[in-house]
């Protein structure tokens, strides 16, 4: 896989002043872990501008402890926060917020994106209102990097529809290619769609009815047709499209099982002296493995299909997991992945708006972490 | 976890001669497999008589070399047979196939349950015409159990019924209690509803009411509420109840993700002299482990909620795993499973059969493999 450099200039020039607004209150050890994570950030990125948003009277003398990030930064105060177990119908009403401001800074054009630690339902929300949906999304959804078998694939949606119709499917499929494509640097991404059977004819008329629109679309040579479970960690496609209560399910589970793995693995190396013995002989490899799929460094969940780039980092991530989230906006801001998406939309004729039918808004009412 | 002893006289008295009606003819390797595992089934059942149906010219001298084995087992023919890729329509109108047959005997009271590598999706058809649901049960479902860190637990729907509504639910949670006794001989066990999120509020309406129900009913100090992903494999609850979509996501996810961790370690063991000294150090403990997880020692899915123990082997399945599908069924069996449901049922007052709703059946047109 090859990058294109990081030349965040590019948007920074055309959006604002500012790479990214950073909601620096959002998240369970605020702010310390965002500073602790723009410090590291800063060797990634020295020259990506940053809007730092919060209490200033804390984040002033705290700042001055992370001179790296300092340099990045710009403090705005924000009045208020969000807590992490606000409802998202409360947290629209608190004007001032921080990660409100942040928003505010994307939708004024000073800043191409936000990067919050904070609660995702109240994020989401604020997103949709705020930084809107692109023209032709009817629904923004939740995208991530995950590992499998054959590399870095990306998984959406996450947890921010329930429910999904089959547009709603073809539109994830668009975003997943661009998203693959800016964060894994694929010019020509391969996408499945997860199913309970490879064959055409399993699953519901919803998942049928997208993938026969993808086979009719531009995108059907790289349309790959239904995956399973097994499919995601085998890495047979690069995009996997799910509705968002599965995809959720699914990230949960795989995380889980990989958890149980190296759970059982430590009782077996912990078992006598011979065993103890062979961990120390397999130490550097085990510790590259686990590295490898360690959460913190897939943190960073993006809610794609909006109008400016905007990305979750996980509640309780610490420094090291924060600046991987930075990175997933950063690569978001330097490689216009929504250049992209508009490009698609319009190529497939998708381009205008289309309400969101009543229902199909009511079965969807909460976002989820 | 105790089990009570295996006795399976007690049902072939009430219910016929003969304790399985094995389906000689379905999976990739029929028959072989199917008398492999029948040969190994023999040891840990002695007792139980087995009605072996499917082409007598090629079981008659087949059976003679598994002796074990044939000591257990009555042949009966069947003409016909079930292809692994017919639709489950066709495989309706096909008659005197050695899985119909099999069905039959058990409708007849000459047996008490069934076993089949064949066809999944005409196996879930043939048992709802000829074995026919549980009073009280719209929807069977398709039940197994998995490893996790915490023990065996059991996991519902695994792809039998992709749409569910909240009744679905509260029936499937009644029948894993109950299989949760039978096959983990665990006298009260817990019940979790996965969602994507564990606040009272996440999900949607029809899980929100499957947990209200719930709440409300006799099962409610054993339900535990919404459990998310990585519950499943850290064995939180006993039972994980979920729609069929989604059940076999997750299924799939989980063993994909466990097979990542079994490669990943591969090449760490593999990549010099002295990881391979660990390897040699570490051997033992690790194949208990991959034993442990060996999804051939969870094979065997059960549908559970028809009128008769209805048992699924993977069609890929080699001997030991057919004999580890036999075990579910004899466990369901002796341990009276559909006798628990049934009582259940009753003390929640659902004990009527309710019809499925036209469009709701119409949203599962085909179970999945």
């Amino acid at each position: 896989m090859t990058k294109a450099p990081v030349t965040p200039e590019r948007d920074i020039a055309a959006s604002g002043p500012y790479a990214l607004a950073v909601d620096a209150m959002g998240g369970d050890r605020a702010p310390d872990i965002v500073l602790a994570g723009l410090d590291l950030a800063a060797d990634r990125h020295p020259k990506a501008r940053i809007l730092l948003i919060g209490d200033e009277a804390l984040l002033r003398p705290a700042l001055a402890k992370y001179p790296k990030a300092a340099r990045l930064c710009d403090i705005r105060h924000a009045a208020a926060s969000i807590s992490m177990d606000m409802k998202p119908t409360a947290a629209l009403r608190v004007r001032g917020s921080s990660m409100r401001m942040a928003m505010e800074a994307v939708a004024a054009g000073e800043a191409c994106g936000v990067v919050s630690a904070g609660n995702s339902g109240a994020m989401l929300a604020l997103a949709k209102i705020i930084v809107k949906a692109l023209p032709g999304i009817s629904r923004p959804a939740m995208i991530a990097v995950e590992p499998s078998a054959r590399g870095d694939i990306v998984m959406l949606d996450l947890g921010a529809n329930i429910a999904c119709d089959a547009r709603n499917l073809v539109e994830f499929a668009i975003m997943g290619e661009a998203f693959a494509q800016a964060a894994l640097g694929l010019p020509s991404p391969t996408i499945g769609l997860l199913n309970v059977g490879s064959e055409e004819l399993k699953g519901d008329d919803r998942l049928r009815q997208a993938s026969e629109r993808l086979r009719a679309s531009p995108l059907a040579p790289q349309f790959h047709g239904f995956v399973e479970g097994h499919d995601i960690t085998a890495g047979t496609t690069d995009v996997v499209v799910t509705d968002g209560f599965t995809g959720n399910v699914a990230l949960k589970t795989g995380e889980g099982a990989l958890k149980l793995a190296f759970s059982l693995l430590k009782r077996v190396f912990q078992t006598n002296l011979l065993t103890r013995l062979g961990y120390l002989l397999v130490k550097p490899g085990l510790e590259r493995m686990r590295e490898w799929i360690d959460p913190r460094r897939y943190n960073g969940a993006l809610f794609v299909g909006l109008n400016g780039i905007v990305v979750k980092s996980h509640g309780g991530a610490d420094g090291e997991s924060f600046a991987a989230a930075v990175d997933v906006a950063m690569d978001a801001v330097t490689h216009h992945l929504n250049d992209k998406i508009r490009a698609r939309l319009e190529q497939l004729g998708m381009g205008a708006p289309e309400p969101v039918a009543p229902a199909a808004a009511k079965a969807a009412p909460e976002p989820v972490s």
